[in-house]
């Protein structure tokens, strides 16, 4: 009796832990999206007639900043271990999805809410089983296995089915093999599947796929179209929605990272742009449906971008809008010339800038390379010197990332904190909307 | 009749302006200290040996981000245009110290603080009339007109009195010329005045002066100590704190910029150290005083840094640890020397860097150099290679900068914001404190 009143004495001591949890988490994850790209956006958007200089969606959001340090001495993380921790709330080593330092499996939040009966999805601008997606989805100690980790997409089960309910993004050459079919499995499975961007309204209910590429989507700057990720993030939100214990959706706008290590402005402003779209999307779904959170942060930082370069006061957000293609499709149109005069006419044709004789003399030299890497570097460097963009590598840094945060708990994610401790708290709020 | 109802009417419909005021403001401006600064400082203050990076104070502030762009098509500011940005709420040509495009003076919130009879002063690392400062106290076209700004700072008059209380920092360059003894102007209408750091501990009330060094203090990285600013930042809340109508202070980190232009990354370590104690003290005065504010930004990112550079996964505060003096210091001691292997031997006993036979030969290159610049470029090259921190200019660039606010109403300062969204609220702070 004594013990009994004891416990209740120290049970009224213990903090109250009340959880009011969203019932749906939108988690949308720009890879490389460092500070300057969000600042670079908006000015990148600016018109200049306007007297000041308005709001992103990304601006409207921000709520904090987090670190993205891995779990080694290195301190700049690859997007691997950053989506480990990110999916997960621990930190691991670069090239680690969802494994811990001793190669031992992390459970992952999407693994979590499945089990819990919740609904969840991914959709990325990669090939679906890129490392972002990967860690929320399945384990490998290397994000190099992308078959391994494809396979897991469909073997890996809990309640005996696989652990998303809605993939959407690139990656037939993952998913359909000479090895083996993944696709068929999924739709022996039950799962409605497309390959046609256009046909995604045949897409509808859960469980669903939709791998519209042989690897990555269409790089946004060289496609007709504003990009694919704000239409697949609302037939995701679409199919999800109903869901009576909610979902979890994780949206990656994947090719900001890959723009940035080509040093390619023009290029990480037009994915920027898909995912600003993306999120305004979400947004929108958040008013209708107050009951859900939307996150949006970054892995990392790609190419130590910089609005200013080479001591010049000025960045050229004008030069940027000119350019009509990425760095490897100029490259590729350029490679099927022959005349000078014709190279230096595509060149000025795809970018808006006209070519001095002694740099049309350096752009000619490196298409002569072999390696297509250095064509490439020469023909971005006149776009960034043109528009005062500087970079400092081809690979990631150690910045800290934005946070931004909206709809029910949005408040929870004030100030500066850990990559870790945004999962920690999703995790928490998947665990407690039971 | 009908019209006083009319009014009364209209008059309710009007939403109610309360602003409670803090009766303090302390605004502390880190020069240069873009985002990637903060991020490094947490870094260089981590010890390796604990298992989780420690929060920095600038960390346990952060509530926000601003914009920093100049009134003008730049999009990257310089310190002039800031200044009177953070000082006014008004944009402004880069130069412009507290002027607008038209060159007309534009009213700063030390002048109103001053006019409504609250105490205010400002404490610098750099000359006291450089353009940070200059800019909350002075009114020119040019920050170069630094006599002239350094003579406003007596003639200007509000109620017959110089605009600053208390102005703490370097200059006597400037404050006591062939031409004009400023200092004793000063002390002639009562001010009290040092110009040695060992005696501070003399100036026991308003007004008061401390001219410190002939132009900016000494560069933290090459003193015994570890900066000034804590201490002159807790001399002045000392003197100021007794002010019946509270006070406003505006304390500048000056030369995190000035390392940032050199790319000398040991060197803004060391003078964010020196910033980060002076916050310290000012947070602790804000637990002791709940009616202040603490705000914390910066002007500008200077120098396009990052951590990572050149493609490596990797960033090396330990090698930027062992680093004992400044770029110029180590120029200096170099160019006294005449002996390759001394020259060699003296680099490493600075920097812990060992020079291989090509990168001493770079270096006795650059020392011939009839300008300092191009040895002190080389010297501070190996440390950054070394250490794979990047950097893209030697002037600023357009990142948006931190906002860390604590205290009252810092709740205020929370998300996305405009650099002159600062001011115009600290303004209205000042205005309705009354």
């Amino acid at each position: 009796m004594r013990t009994a009143v004891l416990s209740l004495a120290i049970a009224s001591l213990l903090p109250v832990v009340s959880v009011a949890a969203p019932k749906n988490i939108i988690y949308m994850i720009g890879d490389g999206m460092g500070p300057s790209y969000v600042a670079a956006y908006r000015y990148y958007q600016h018109n200049p007639a306007d007297a000041t200089v308005a709001n992103t969606v990304y601006d409207d959001l921000l709520t904090g900043m987090a670190s993205t340090y891995p779990d080694d001495e290195t301190l700049v993380t690859d997007s691997a271990a950053a989506a480990t921790a990110l999916a997960t709330g621990i930190k691991s080593f670069n090239g680690a999805i969802a494994v811990n330092r001793q190669h031992i499996p992390i459970g992952t939040m999407m693994q979590l809410a499945k089990r819990l009966g919740k609904a969840n999805g991914i959709v990325a601008s990669s090939q679906v089983n890129h490392a972002t997606p990967a860690a929320f989805l399945a384990h490998s100690s290397s994000r190099r296995n992308m078959n391994d980790i494809a396979d897991m997409y469909l073997d890996y089960r809990i309640n005996g089915k696989p652990v998303a309910d809605l993939i959407f993004g690139g990656g037939t050459d993952y998913f359909v093999r000479d090895d083996r079919n993944l696709v068929q499995g999924f739709t022996e499975l039950g799962y409605q599947y497309t390959d046609d961007y256009r046909q995604l309204s045949t897409l509808t209910r859960l469980p669903a796929m939709a791998l519209l590429a042989e690897s990555g989507l269409p790089a946004v700057l060289n496609s007709d179209n504003d990009g694919m990720l704000a239409p697949l993030t609302e037939k995701a939100l679409q199919l999800l929605s109903p869901a009576k214990q909610g979902f979890v959706l994780m949206v990656e706008g994947s090719q900001i990272d890959w723009c940035g290590h080509d040093n390619d402005i023009a290029c990480a402003m037009a994915e920027m742009n898909d995912f600003a779209k993306a999120i305004s999307v979400a947004r929108a779904y958040v008013d209708a449906n107050p009951d859900t959170l939307l996150i949006v942060t970054a892995d990392h930082e790609t190419g130590g971008l910089s609005l200013g370069a080479h001591g010049v006061y000025q960045w050229r957000p004008d030069v940027i809008k000119k350019v009509k293609a990425t760095g490897r499709e100029i490259v590729k149109q350029l490679q099927q010339l022959q005349d000078p005069q014709q190279i230096s006419e595509r060149y000025t044709a795809l970018t808006g800038i006209t070519l001095e004789q002694a740099q049309l003399q350096l752009l000619l030299s490196a298409l002569q390379n072999t390696d297509d890497k250095v064509a490439r570097s020469q023909v971005l460097r006149f776009i960034s010197d043109a528009s005062f963009t500087g970079w400092t590598s081809g690979g990631h840094t150690a910045a800290d990332v934005q946070v931004m945060a909206y709809g029910k708990n949005a408040d929870e994610f004030k100030g500066f904190m850990d990559n870790t401790s945004i999962a920690k708290k999703l995790i928490r709020y998947i665990q407690h909307a039971q």
